[in-house]
């Protein structure tokens, strides 16, 4: 008990790892639940009728990869800053991981109920949560300067709160939408992932 | 053989990350078991009871995936001590990597007969038995003085210990009242995960 | 805002581990679409049977495993080179992890349809978009200077692009043929990867 | 053309990160095989009874498991002395991977039929090949001597050698046998693994 006590190095590393495997294989097996199309005959319109039968599978399949890919990349820029970890800030990491993994259920229950509110909400939320359950993870980083490698200059934090809380408001949207008119939802869920590859402030500090 | 003998690095890097594949892996195909809530009906009422329904396979995915979160976090730790290894500390390691893919398994498991007795023992079990195979691994590798990067404070010894012979000794319980009331039992797999989250006093060595 | 804007090092190394997790799982799930043969008998005969009937499936698995893995080690090579990554560059990067994770399902579609058109298309779309996407991203990373790491010969520009647009040109070939002899198609895709298994002017690189 | 060739590095670390991901995966969903057993009734005979009947599953998963650990323990020794790559070191790595992504496959089919010649002989192919693709690329990669980071041992070449090759006879002793009495094959796949946790002339070399 007298030894005096030397913190751990408790680097940012395997937290990393970690999710690095996560992200891949919840992205991998959003395939796993495409199902094969059943072609009947063997003309151009047989194929394109199945294919067209199975298009919401394939949206959702393209929307979740993309917006976990962007989740991913989110995380991946938290730890451009934080280099360090502890026990609390895991835990806020394994809550994100947990909802991430989740995305795949919610697709695949929005790929076989498109157009059903209760499916909008289900994939909306989850959705939401995951960016949520990221920025409470990011702001107890950020607030702790001895898991910072490089400061954070006051843009970045402001510029990160608007992306971190922009899908949420535009999911909700979408899922009030879902009783009027789901089909807006869907477009909504579709086009979100675009606003996040415009230009925005942050792109001075790339190289 | 007149060679000098000259030991090979036996860096621990790649049975982390072996470690951390296992987990990522293990932990998001949780989501796989999870089925989809039929829903029949378009009301509010509808999508409850069928959710309703499907709750302990939601509440087994969310203790499962907090509990090996913990696992992982115990791995980790251990690590920020030992950085060498040999083939009977591996060895060990795959040991404990095997009981831990079991988990998806005994999660399927007791989702589907969530109060009877022998799915509450095979879950338990599954359990204790990570934390053992984990505890056996640690032993063996703080007590080889080449593998420690760090000295081991005698506190962090005997907290590891308490930390890793908790939930054997928890979820002993939980199994011998499944045949009494196995609610209990459930209850007691939902809050021990909760148990890891109070500080301890190992806290004081994060940053 | 006055703040010096310093820019972030954005390595490499995450984007690289993503890939890696990805295309461990897709390689790895590729196998779980195997069917076992069902064996009706005891004798030789009935085993070579089943196996005769399930060859297509084989086939398959063994033609994507060695295409993702010729395209494994492209993605593997672009990092030799480029070592520093920025926003857009990553999206290319989950762009080509998107149509990659799509291979296990094309295989599948093959595996169940060898000698179908259709089958045929999707399964050399799919993996001609893995090789474009690639060199997009390829193209993208060597054009901006402060991203590359060490210097990029002429000579490697020029091979590259060959080796990035021989497998689309191939499998267009492939794709026009399985309108008239399937058998030929399957054929070239059985081939194809040997091709870049044949000595080029990217070996003179190698240690 | 006139530039001076300068190699690349081509270092090991990805290769060892897609094998370590391969790996993990393939350990991991060994166990999505497993099939719950059914339980009829509540007494412990009726627990015993179902997990009687699905004791072959069981064992396949663990003999599978520990081989697959005890592979990935000779993979990550190899890199332990080599250090570099090329082409053709890569190659004879994807066929390494291909052939472990297998065993998943082989474990399913011999938990089937676990007493069938036909399916003995799979499985046994199956690991003895894995245990020969990796012999062919250790002596592809210690016979280039810009590959290897330390000097081999002439000791360690040869016991080498024995551990590689001690499988795949071994096995091939279980296929013959499993005409006659397939029970002895069975304990034969038992008791190998347990053939290399004993201790071996390379263990001096360990930390």
């Amino acid at each position: 008990m007298s030894e005096p006590v030397k913190p751990l190095r408790m680097a940012s590393g395997r937290l990393e790892a970690l999710g690095d495997g996560i992200f891949s294989v919840a992205m991998t097996i959003l395939v796993i639940e495409l199902e094969l199309p059943k072609i009947i005959g063997h003309g151009w319109e047989a194929f394109t009728k199945a294919f067209h039968h199975s298009w919401p599978g394939f949206l959702c399949y393209m929307i979740s990869f993309v917006v976990l890919g962007i989740m991913w990349f989110g995380h991946r820029m938290m730890f451009e800053y934080i280099a360090r970890t502890n026990r609390y800030f895991i835990f806020l990491g394994v809550l994100f991981y947990m909802i991430v993994c989740l995305v795949p259920f919610s697709t695949r229950f929005l790929a076989q109920d498109t157009f059903k509110w209760y499916a909008i909400m289900v994939y909306g939320l989850n959705l939401s949560l995951c960016n949520l359950t990221l920025y409470a993870q990011w702001l107890y980083g950020i607030n702790r300067p001895t898991f910072l490698e490089i400061p954070l200059p006051a843009e970045v934090r402001k510029e990160a709160r608007l992306l971190f809380l922009l899908s949420p408001v535009v999911y909700g949207i979408a899922i009030a939408l879902s009783f009027v008119v789901p089909m807006a939802s869907i477009i909504i869920f579709s086009i979100t992932p675009v606003l996040y590859l415009l230009p925005n402030k942050l792109d001075k500090y790339m190289p």
